[in-house]
């Protein structure tokens, strides 16, 4: 419980955190910055937990979550210049975010008896949904459909994962490994501008 | 139960009929605009209720507030040039339906057992997310993201209902005073044109 | 079950196959396309779903829903200029989804115990709302809020099906008919150019 516990705080922190910068070019007061904080924070989760009829949902219970999105709030009210350019030339926070939150999410399906598609889709949905809201609620093209390798990093790691689980590896390398390969996949494929084909 | 189920109806009304008349800049059609009234009418409290796993929703197991909804679309049509005015010059029923539905949602949540924090955020949720809903399905930017002091002001409103719900005082009273604080920093923030800072 | 489980998967390829289609216009990679697919398809009768609490979501617990959509997703891959030009010209796929999608979900909504008023409702969200969670994702106007006659034509049909179900009539009768109302009324709207009034 320890390891995976832990990822999902910080992993929550980091999504607040991104959530709360994305709204700086536009013209949003603070309130609506938390806000943004808040959904993004925790979007993806909630509407895996809601697809899958897993109840209490996780912020609700367990208020640790919801002080990690006030902290990841708070520090991105504190250091907004500096904590964006990481955001920007890293895009570190998102891409750990969404490791993290896809992993995460392929357990917990797994755990609630889904089958393995379900659960590769449900990590893909924990990780990227957040984002989704956040984007379609300030009226920005969700990133998913933007050029970049981004989803496909997630379901890419959510097989990986499956896969790897499915021989018997064991859990906690497990875990890491596939949220490394969707941190290499992201990294290399924005480093080479790599993108996936279109439909034309 | 009297005085909350009362004025559930007239927030649920409120919003339709907030709703219904929202989507006269664009080219909607009457259902369109029915559609919308509906949405707003039901979004806030139904996303609370999912996500309190709260079931069956009350617009679907009391078909008093369908009639409600109703009412609200129709009038919206039959009214529109007046209600507009209405609408535009005092934001009248836009900040009743809010002030009602916080604290009714912060009600609702605490009965449901949860933590004072997530019961004002759930507040706030039912107030504001059946407007969010309805200007993100409009591609407007939603309300909240614009800058006045408005989910800021449903926020307010839920901490001084659990203050003084904390303190003990009597339920009808503190219903009633929340709902005026409301719409009391609604109409002093709007008077004046103050609002939050932004994060720049 | 034989009919209504047949319709029920054929309607689930056609909006996948429309919903891959839908991001042509836009910069969206494969993946992007595919997803979009998948929320097409589900999303209208996911959200009736999680309204009526009524788990486990049918995609998640029959394994033949989510190959649909991933036949539906891979045929509008590999025809995307075939299928494109039988969408525009006929909007073949999308009336056929939306005839199928609100005949179904007014009869499972009604299975549930629910009123028929919300039975209706129901049965219009089974068929527009995939449709209409697909556009605000992709910074579309919902084609709900369009000119034409789309989302009343579902109502007519759910309505249609309500009264001759009132008056007993045998249910596979019942389920065809209620279905051509719906496609007969799209086609005659859409060839007249016939459009409900605005509100002004």
């Amino acid at each position: 419980m320890g390891l995976q516990y832990g990822l999902e705080i910080v992993g929550t922190f980091v999504f607040a955190v991104s959530g709360a910068l994305a709204v700086r070019e536009h013209e949003h007061d603070l309130f609506g910055a938390g806000f943004t904080g808040f959904i993004t924070a925790i979007g993806g989760g909630t509407l895996r937990d809601i697809l899958l009829d897993s109840y209490p949902l996780v912020w609700i219970a367990d208020v640790t979550f919801l002080y990690a999105i006030f902290a990841g709030i708070f520090v991105a009210f504190i250091f907004p210049n500096f904590l964006s350019k990481l955001l920007r030339t890293l895009s570190l926070f998102d891409t750990l975010g969404i490791a993290f939150f896809t992993v995460l999410g392929v357990e917990k399906s797994l755990s609630l008896g889904v089958r393995p598609e379900i659960a590769a889709i449900m990590g893909m949905f924990s990780a990227v949904m957040g984002g989704v809201i956040r984007d379609t609620l300030t009226n920005v093209m969700p990133v998913l459909f933007r050029k970049e390798v981004y989803a496909a990093a997630c379901m890419a790691g959510a097989i990986f994962y499956l896969v790897l689980n499915y021989y018997g590896i064991p859990r906690d390398f497990n875990l890491i490994a596939s949220i490394l390969v969707i941190i290499a996949i992201r990294m290399i494929t924005k480093k080479y501008k790599w993108s996936l084909p279109r439909l034309d």
